[in-house]
């Protein structure tokens, strides 16, 4: 998906929302497993709940979204058949919202020729629009992310964790931070088309300085919600003349309810946040 | 694998030698498919090339080795198939080699609920001994992989490729480079008996710093071989009164030759390693 195409998602859909899947079996709704006994073969139980749980959780919250980032650690977790769904809930967006950019954050990144094959993992095997990947390794490790069309590197720059305090703050004999070493050396390698960066939202007024050096990329704000960030301070010092940025909720969505209308209440959750965002979205007069 | 597994399995075996497990279907040996079409259906043709590689490549060389390292990057390439391979080659291992470590090298690290469920991934699902792990994103995306009895994190500090440079080597104010930084803080969350750390082997006296350091910790060491490392090097300013080495060699070991005789050729190219580190291990009466 090209940035134009982005951009005319956001304006269309009045949301920059996207949906984080982190499906966690321990945290399955009441009911989801009769319903799923009733279509799936023993054998395929796991897959059956991570699929189905995905799939009703897509198609509430599709209206109101413009990304879904499948987490892969929620999918791995569960071996071969948490990997069968993550393929089973890929195609089942690519058939049924096109239009949905796709975020597998996996957060990978490795020696030049590890990197590749990574690359070749998500987007050619799996094909989806964008995979986040980590700094620490440099340059080699980047760059072969950046070699197709149409898809996007998602940076890691400073994250939404505590543990961001630790090396990301960093400062060097001139007191530039590590994340915005990252930010500045990352764009000899890629550019607003091809590359986004991680920001959290529990980062408050740093976005100031992440716009400093970063005005035109796309950021991916996780830590609205269960983290604690603030929707508001993040457009307030985030939002660029084309929106440039996609908001991240996990679990304040998909955990919402944990009884059998799970998926209405996430599509309601989804559309709260949507509603927010036409608004910011009206103010900024990009809608 | 306790640390004291590990150092009887060195003296044990007089090696130090690790074989990096990178499965490129693209480069496998002549005549192998052949073998492989007989005894495996059509549709699990991938699978099974995986499968007979590694587990050819894994019975020459393990007189030679007391570490195997498969790479995540060249399972998750080849989709579930691949997942499937990785899962029965540490099957394999687990049951024919069980005194071997097996490093899954996969560099994961998130926010703390999903390097919990990467823990659960690796250390219960596939229950491997050790995991690559990046620091970036600081004390709550390493800690949950610590909480293991006998299992290891593997923390890239110093690495192999020329990347390294780009953020690695950033100085603080007082000259603490970023690497020195992983070494010192990661400290305050794990020891030497649980975390060893990625050093690379083109690095050479920068092994000095790095024991300067971490004096004690084992030290996984990529990059001998195809990337140019030299194991001399290496051992003059890296080895400890245990060893504390872990040294990788992948390409150089399984793709030695591209022949027939490609299983035999690797573990001659282990053996001729072993024999190395066996001199050096007696010279510093170490066995």
């Amino acid at each position: 998906m090209t940035r134009k195409e982005l951009i005319e998602q956001i304006r269309e859909k009045q949301s920059f929302l996207c949906v984080g899947l982190d499906t966690d079996l321990d945290k399955m709704p009441k009911g989801l497993k009769e319903i799923v006994k009733k279509e799936y073969e023993e054998e395929e139980m796991t897959f059956g709940m991570l699929f189905e749980f995905s799939t009703r959780i897509i198609d509430a919250t599709a209206p109101y979204c413009v990304a879904y980032k499948p987490n892969l650690a929620f999918y791995e977790a569960y071996g071969i058949e948490g990997m069968a769904a993550f393929e089973g809930i890929i195609e089942y967006l690519q058939e049924n919202y096109p239009k949905h950019l796709i975020i597998a954050d996996a957060k990978r990144g490795d020696i030049g020729n590890t990197s590749k094959m990574y690359a070749k993992t998500f987007f050619e095997q799996y094909n989806v629009d964008a995979l986040t990947v980590a700094p620490y390794m440099g340059e080699d490790s980047v760059t072969p992310f950046l070699g197709y069309d149409g898809k996007w590197v998602v940076l890691l720059a400073l994250t939404s964790n505590k543990g961001s305090h630790d090396f990301q703050l960093m400062k060097d004999e001139n007191g530039e931070r590590l994340f915005e070493k990252v930010l500045k050396k990352s764009q000899e390698w890629g550019n607003d088309e091809n590359m986004m960066y991680v920001v959290g939202a529990t980062q408050g007024q740093m976005f100031e300085d992440i716009r400093k050096l970063a005005p035109n990329h796309f950021l991916l704000v996780p830590g609205v919600g269960a983290q604690g960030g603030s929707l508001e301070e993040v457009c307030k010092y985030g939002m660029i003349k084309d929106c440039g940025l996609l908001v991240n909720s996990s679990r304040g969505i998909i955990y919402a309810s944990n009884e059998k209308d799970f998926d209405e209440v996430a599509g309601q959750k989804a559309q709260e946040l949507q509603q927010q965002m036409a608004k910011i979205l009206a103010d900024a007069g990009i809608c």
